[in-house]
């Protein structure tokens, strides 16, 4: 080994944990290298200043030479001033966890990012966040919600949170925030993934929203202390979301909203994606309902819908609570024809009802008879001592509730 | 032909009209040998007392022969009493028509109903159908609309009658009214699609607008004059609605609306659906939500996405206005990670941005100059004589609007 490859180069958590400083979760090149290689390969041919073998693009790529300098160019630039034993006691202060692959709690869906995936999370919390993520459904969406974003955010986190789902998310303003504290209002666990460092609270207005999370769950990031938020960092991330999470559900967004990148990472990683419906005239919601035009995301309007978008590929299923019947539920062709002829006041005769329902008298006669039966239709002497039927009126004690007639289109 | 047949049966608009008398919308069987023998030839059976022939159904349907006589018995009731020439002559004094499929104006896509085409309209105005059915928008819902609903649908109607399109739908309280009275504020098209006699006004209240509907457009129904709304031509209605347009779109339904079924007919007849999405918490969109988790309805928000819908199977196309562009939108990799490295404010050096930026300095100058000619970033001088770089500040008079803060998650 050279004399400029410091020690740690060869422990595989201080290699990575230098590895997350030096290369961006955006740098391509990066990714592909350390997938090829390995880590700590690549930190040897940087630190001893030797040329990286044409080969650690994979076969066959063409320039890859000139690629490959133009990128140890750049990573030199961090790699001389990389410290990973400072940022892993800087970890250690904060009570964290640097988290590697060979990890058990590593999470496996993490394997759908194929070469996307982070070398290592920096991780706060001491939840096992392998086990997390098998029961994560993402709720994400804009900062600029509305009243009516937050509200929803907020009940769906806490109703997925008590089917004993994670609620996972970013730890924005808006909607992000909504699902964390509705999932801790419910004794709920949730899972904050940032842009920046764990020791960092950005927003700075969640530094306690962000310790409590990280109480019952778990807050990570894929880029090491002191980084800061950066609008790639944000969009990198999203992708982390979707995969620590079995759907991706986007509550609120407007039309060119960030937030709907989360749905394109969970789509690129075959996870089912969910938007929320909310009014047209709502510039908020836009990007929820772009997301059902344009990318078959499925409607979700409730926490149960989440839970069952989330059981697609996962373990938990959703039942939906039968709805009440109504009286004409069930009946079909004579039977509802004459049901429908019948008044709830006047008496009705046999060829009354044929002409009315345009029925052979005999069909009639069926029918009335297995109305009568199912108690929807009542026999009483008219007038002139003809046998004639009514309809039995609505009645709020009756086990079968009746027909309303405002909806008999 | 026998002394009981009337003259009128060898005539086909009379034959049809008594035809209409006689039999239900639902009656399949109805259908079934109407579109083998022919309205006249049934009706020729009917009134002389001979058997219908068991190919009447079509060939070797079992039980013909019984399903055939408890039919006739049926139709005889009403067949006593039909009188066409009254029904025509009261039709003639409303200024109506009779359109039967052998009419210029019979709607071509009434051929996609199969044998649940209707035997004959009775019609009200003097346009013509088959012309406003090949434009034709359906927007239906529920009676019991929000406010929000019927805001929409009167938005929608006016929008799709701008584009030309001719609004189809029922002539009912709530949704349908606002779409009917949406089409007139602009001076749009519109068709009613009654489950009455035209010669009804149902409900009483419209009887104004449906004269108003006429003036411009059509009145139409399938049933005779008299007859009076049931249930179930309410639904069999609906399947004329459907069919009389290009597209259907649910406005605003409960979970078990009736208007579901117009969406359920249309997807029967081939015509795609769509449906608006609402508040989550408003029971009055659970339907269209329903249809957009269920049934595969497109999402619709505006004017322009329903004459998109429309236009897949017909001869209009809409165009979404391009959305402003924003200041990093065609910013990509090295170029977006320098200009989001760039502070607005203070001055940054060449490697300071490297580091900022995890780029190479060679690969921070090349963007730089590609931002300075894109006027996205400018150089100034810095304290101790370097150059440094700022992110050009937005302004209002800007040909490309900076970048927003708020959403760069």
């Amino acid at each position: 080994m050279s004399a400029g490859v410091p020690a740690w180069v060869a422990d595989d958590r201080h290699a990575r944990a230098a590895w997350s400083r030096i290369v961006e979760p955006t740098d391509r090149v990066g990714a592909r290298v350390a997938s090829v290689l390995g880590v700590g390969a690549v930190l040897r041919h940087l630190f001893s200043g030797t040329r990286l073998p044409p080969s650690a693009l994979g076969d066959g790529v063409s320039g890859a030479r000139g690629v490959l300098e133009e990128a140890a160019d750049r990573w030199r630039v961090r790699a001389a001033q990389a410290d990973p034993d400072r940022d892993l006691a800087t970890l250690a202060r904060l009570g964290g966890r640097l988290l590697v692959p060979a990890d058990e709690h590593w999470p496996s869906g993490f394997l759908d990012l194929g070469e996307a995936a982070p070398s290592c999370l920096w991780v706060r919390g001491g939840a096992d966040l392998g086990a997390l993520s098998r029961r994560g459904a993402a709720l994400v969406g804009a900062r600029a919600a509305s009243r009516y974003g937050e509200n929803v955010a907020g009940d769906l986190a806490a109703g997925v949170a008590q089917h004993g789902l994670v609620v996972v998310s970013g730890g924005a303003f808006g909607i992000d925030a909504a699902a964390h504290r509705g999932t801790l209002a419910v004794q709920g666990t949730t899972v904050a993934v940032l842009a920046c460092g764990i020791d960092r609270a950005y927003p700075l207005a969640h530094e306690n929203l962000l310790s409590r999370i990280a109480e019952g769950g778990l807050v990570v990031s894929e880029s090491p202390p002191g980084a800061v938020p950066t609008r790639w960092r944000f969009l990198e991330r999203n992708r982390l979301i979707a995969a620590t999470a079995s759907a991706s559900v986007v509550v609120e967004a407007a039309w060119r909203s960030g937030a709907l990148s989360t749905a394109r990472h969970a789509l690129r990683v075959g996870r089912p994606v969910g938007a929320v419906p909310g009014p047209v005239s709502s510039p908020s919601s836009a990007g929820c309902h772009r997301l059902l035009r344009e990318s078959g995301a499925v409607c979700v309007t409730d926490a149960q819908e989440v839970v069952e978008l989330a059981s697609s590929i996962g373990e938990f299923f959703a039942t939906r609570a039968p709805e009440p019947a109504r009286a004409h539920d069930g009946l079909e062709g004579s039977d509802l024809q004459v049901y429908e002829a019948l008044s709830p006041r006047r008496g009705s005769t046999g060829p009354q009802l044929a002409m009315a329902a345009g029925l052979a008298p005999a069909a009639v006669q069926g029918a009335l008879g297995r109305l009568g039966l199912a108690g929807l239709a009542v026999e009483a002497a008219g007038r002139t001592g003809q046998t004639t039927w009514r309809r039995v009126a609505p009645s709020s004690g009756s086990r079968r509730p009746a027909v309303g007639g405002s909806e008999q289109r």
